[in-house]
């Protein structure tokens, strides 16, 4: 018999037996975005044979902590991503320290050092926007690293879970059509983002599905924020031929579109229909209550805690990407055209 | 010259001088607001005096951590405080660690598990409810403790930080008087809590100032959530002699008034006018934008990080019950009586 090979096999031994380049056996072990399939099973698989040993973090990741970073505590749905990420380390004994960096090289460093004293088992950022120096120092560190990109710009440098976002705005404006529909006015998000694009997308992919033509004149720019959403209603309103119904995507804008109604002397849904998107906590209890795409904040929380964890324990990712379904909640916001 | 005396004093020698018993200079030290002012004046000074040294906790509290413990994160108000301590735990180089402990024993003790294995510097309860056996583990530990009460229940078991509801009630309901009303309908909270009792008690106060009867047709029960100010609307607009403004006494329970007025075919402000109590972050955005009182729940939060971090430096604080300001904020829900 063969005593069993206790050698510590290395990266570079990996990439030999792959055929690939020791960068890229380095980007399927950090859980990387930019390797072919093909590529990452095949090293995977070399990896798992050989027992391949990771190289510990050089932070203490035995403190029981997971770290969960917001660019800022701003955001009406930050509770529901602690919420989720909560829910999951809770069970599993570790705490969750919830930092906000505010998009400042100072202010990261400072929460940089503070986890270095104290050790992390990993790191969820709550941003797609993870500054170059940072993730560098990351990387560098060993730390496990996993990106919630409620913004939906997707990163090559981290595992990222996100939402489905084009088949959201498709979701929205096929309901719409279906309630006879045909002038659906649509607020869009920044353009910079892939979150943005891609609910645009999808309006633009139900219109064309049920063979409407897409009326430049009422597709609005935007910027997720309430004063998009209302100026976009203002100006869709003011239209001589006036859509009946507007998809805003997101809900805060939505409830922009909802305040321009008002100032106008109209009523949601009687004179005209809304959706929005996100499915914020609140918007159940805006009047009337709003028929919204839901994205799945908590799960994504979730899976983003399940993710770090798994990470931490020297385990792949399956995908480098996953995308959560998103859901129409219907409320009361969006009328059958009368 | 007489060397200093190093000897170390005990609770008991300063309870002798101070001719109190030894639990009382217990009570001193831990905060907690059962002791008469001039008492506490006198045991501090002794403590000052004599250098006395707390004894230290008995977790470990140089983990740069401190832990911020809610009973659920579903509240739309929890992100503000978060972000409040996480302003100050930030600047002091101090991880903040965000739990849930779901009024469940089980879940209580796996947090205090993790905490003591992880150590804290301190830990801030945001609920007037921390569980009997629960308060008495983290007395035996020796942990700072600071109570931030958005429920607004005072303990007796440590420093509590709060908002001054009374206040706020009166300056809602003056607002209205000053406006033309006179019959304003309020919608309570839940009985039990004090900041209820404190609510209505202001809305009392500012109609008897101005020589108004109280009309107890005009006072509805409620809970803070959504649901009961709708009902509470539905009920004061089917009044032979409804009111001509409504103070709900929480901002959801206002949009539950808005519902209402919505469902009966009315207006906010036109035909009725509507103010709130807290200023979450959302009502703003609602349509008409509410004008409501606000509740500093970022400042409230601040506060207490502040608090348990002096606590755990082994200083004692001032009060063992701090009030922040309360301020009406006018949006466009309340308009003249027409």
């Amino acid at each position: 018999m063969v005593a069993r090979d206790t050698r510590k096999v290395t990266i570079s031994a990996i990439a030999d037996l792959a055929g690939v380049s020791v960068p890229t056996v380095s980007r399927v072990l950090n859980g990387r975005s930019d390797v072919a399939p093909q590529t990452r099973e095949r090293v995977e698989e070399l990896l798992t044979r050989h027992g391949y040993q990771r190289r510990p973090s050089s932070v203490r990741t035995s403190s029981g902590l997971l770290d969960l970073v917001f660019n800022d505590l701003d955001s009406p749905w930050a509770v529901e991503i602690i919420r989720g990420v909560e829910d999951v380390t809770h069970a599993a004994g570790v705490g969750t320290v919830v930092s906000a960096i505010h998009r400042r090289t100072s202010s990261a460093k400072q929460w940089l050092d503070g986890m270095r004293r104290r050790g992390t088992e990993g790191v969820i950022f709550v941003t797609s926007m993870v500054e170059p120096p940072l993730q560098d120092e990351l990387r560098r560190l060993g730390v496990a690293l996993v990106v919630v990109d409620a913004d939906g710009l997707p990163t090559r440098e981290a595992p990222t879970i996100g939402a489905a976002n084009w088949v959201g705005g498709l979701r929205a404006t096929e309901y719409l059509i279906g309630l006879g529909h045909r002038r659906i006015g649509f607020i869009a998000g920044p353009p910079q983002l892939m979150c943005s694009r891609a609910r645009m997308d999808g309006y633009r992919a139900a219109l064309e599905a049920a063979g409407l033509a897409v009326d430049d004149d009422l597709v609005c720019p935007g910027d997720f924020y309430h004063e998009a959403g209302f100026s976009g209603g203002v100006r869709l309103l003011g239209l001589a031929d006036p859509p009946t119904a507007i998809f805003a995507s997101s809900d805060q804008m939505a409830l922009g579109v909802y305040e321009a109604v008002r100032q106008r002397g109209l009523r949601v849904p009687d004179d005209i229909s809304v959706v929005g998107f996100d499915d914020l906590p609140e918007v159940r209890w805006c009047s009337p209550p709003l028929t919204t795409v839901r994205q799945p904040l908590a799960e994504m929380g979730m899976l983003a805690a399940r993710t770090v964890l798994r990470l931490a324990r020297g385990e792949t990712v399956e995908s480098p990407r996953v995308e959560l379904a998103t859901e129409l909640v219907i409320r009361d916001s969006a009328a059958p055209l009368g």
